[in-house]
């Protein structure tokens, strides 16, 4: 693993920099400099930029890793990292895989930075498929739901989804603290008998498995349970997590712009300001700025990668979640709970 | 078909009515029975109550067929249709079998509901497999996007998809009066390379049937195109289909409840009570009680399936609807529509 690798800096794991992929998101170079500045002078916390150095303005005097190549959002996933061997996202994951960097982070092409974590960090022993893990704002309680596959896996295996209840439980336990998540397995109705095959055996294999990997099985979920307080841990096949959570962001999306053009008519203005500073709260508490992005897990090192349209705010959230984990051992914690399940 | 059959009264089929269960839903029998006075008040479309006579209360004069049991919400949809053959959902059903109403209404359990209806009135010739498809609101435009199959079926194949959209175009053109309907395949990117081999397979057969069977196939579309105003009809499988329905209903209703208890503040109440005109149009746009509920589509007759929590509002739309739709002929379109793909 990685935090055993060589560390041609002699600087101990807790003090290599969080990699961050400059050249990655709709609104790069810019907003990802002005992140990574911003978390590096609030102090605690080391950044090394990655990406075209001409390219990126005034980095501070952050450090930089050179990468003349950049994997555009439209790429194609695998051809891009294969194709693109001086990227910024390829030299950030190998950054994390030679130990100079404790993690990676970024908001660009998001199955190309699957595919430069899978293949420069490696996927952990007994890891079938790396999945990634999202988080959904819970307002009912101060720690979201996280979502299990929610998109790197078109095609699944109920093994694989047992693994992936078992990295997810082993990620919010590191990242929220909770001792034994709540975990339910995504179908369309509450019976055992309800839904696909695959469903059905994924069932089956998560009452044994619970126990051994650590969480509380709370049987199948609906898709109206992802705001519910009584699960923490949704796990479902990468095709069917990728539906839902972006019908999940579009209806939300929908439904605060359709209130945003209606607060915004000249004739309630007056009544639209007065009512702002209540709204404010859950407004933050639904911005995906502020959840720290999406998890890789299933590979040899952290890897968190923002939302595409990420701001500096963003930047800042994702590179506090990707240091606050490396430290905190979710490598280890995940490849542990998978050798248990 | 049905509209073929017998006419014991030697009624027209314009002329007969439409049977409503008046044991299914929440808040049945009152809130059916209230709708269903109401329809027939409005005049120009006939119902029959169909449910037990003592528990139904005042019926003002309505028909009634009688109906000695009740598939309650939680029994198990094959079992209680096969056990309990003198309940509204089965005598509803073969009304219209028998040629003595013209379409079914429910907002009893939808899988009973739809066994009723396929036991009962049988499926349409070549259908392989009868989907239900659900009208989604979108505020853009002065019609919904059909969303099938949205839970009859939680495995499919690519025949079974080229079906559905066949089926829907033909709900849609006659529902909603779209010569061309623009139909999407449900998916995890808009690249033809993207999603199940399901996923692929039904997108090359809905390339070449898009002609024959009259839509414009606009290719795939994500889960945040539900509230696009570009597509009309989306197709998926029906486990795909449940989750991204619930997931959209369970977002907004989220959000919607949110904002309600924000609203209810006392400190925010004047205004709040400023707002409420300007909100009400996007609420009542975005209410199930109007859009008159799912359809059963495959099968020899019209089964509209109201939801679960239907009020007499939803129950007037909903007879409006089937009655409508009967008159202009779906069945034959959709039988027309399958042969044609």
């Amino acid at each position: 693993m990685a935090r055993g690798g060589t560390r041609p800096e002699g600087r101990s794991f807790e003090a290599l920099p969080v990699a961050v992929d400059a050249m990655g998101g709709d609104r790069a170079p810019a907003e990802i400099v002005k992140g990574a500045r911003q978390v590096s002078e609030l102090g605690g916390i080391d950044v090394v930029l990655v990406g075209q150095p001409g390219r990126l303005g005034d980095i501070g005097g952050l450090a930089l890793i050179e990468a003349s190549e950049v994997i555009g959002m439209d790429d194609d996933p695998g051809q891009g990292v294969r194709r693109k061997k001086d990227s910024s996202l390829v030299r950030a994951a190998e950054a994390v895989r030679d130990g100079k960097a404790m993690a990676m982070v970024s908001a660009g092409n998001t199955g190309a930075a699957m595919a430069s974590a899978l293949f420069r960090m490696g996927r952990l022993r007994g890891v079938i498929r790396p999945a990634i893990a999202t988080p959904i704002p819970n307002v009912e309680r101060s720690w979201p739901t996280v979502l299990i596959d929610s998109g790197a896996n078109a095609e699944c295996t109920g093994a694989m989804l047992e693994q992936f209840a078992a990295m997810g439980a082993a990620f919010s336990r590191k990242r929220y603290g909770l001792e034994r998540p709540r975990l339910g397995l995504l179908s369309i109705g509450e019976e055992r008998s309800k839904g696909t095959p695959l469903v059905k055996e994924a069932h089956t294999l998560l009452e044994s498995s619970a126990e051994p990997s650590g969480f509380d099985f709370v049987g199948n979920v609906e898709g109206r349970d992802f705001f519910d307080a009584g699960v923490d841990v949704i796990v479902t096949d990468g095709f069917t997590g990728n539906v839902a959570l972006k019908t999940l962001e579009g209806s939300l999306r929908f439904l605060i712009d359709a209130l945003g053009d209606i607060l915004g008519r000249p004739e309630v203005r007056e009544t639209a300001d007065a009512l702002y500073p209540h709204l404010l709260p859950l407004a933050t508490a639904l911005d995906p700025e502020h959840t720290g992005g999406a998890m890789l897990l299933g590979v040899d090192g952290v890897c968190v990668i923002s939302h595409g349209s990420s701001s500096s705010v963003a930047v800042v959230n994702a590179v506090t979640v990707a240091h606050d984990l490396a430290v905190a051992g979710l490598v280890e914690a995940v490849a542990a709970s998978v050798k248990q399940a």
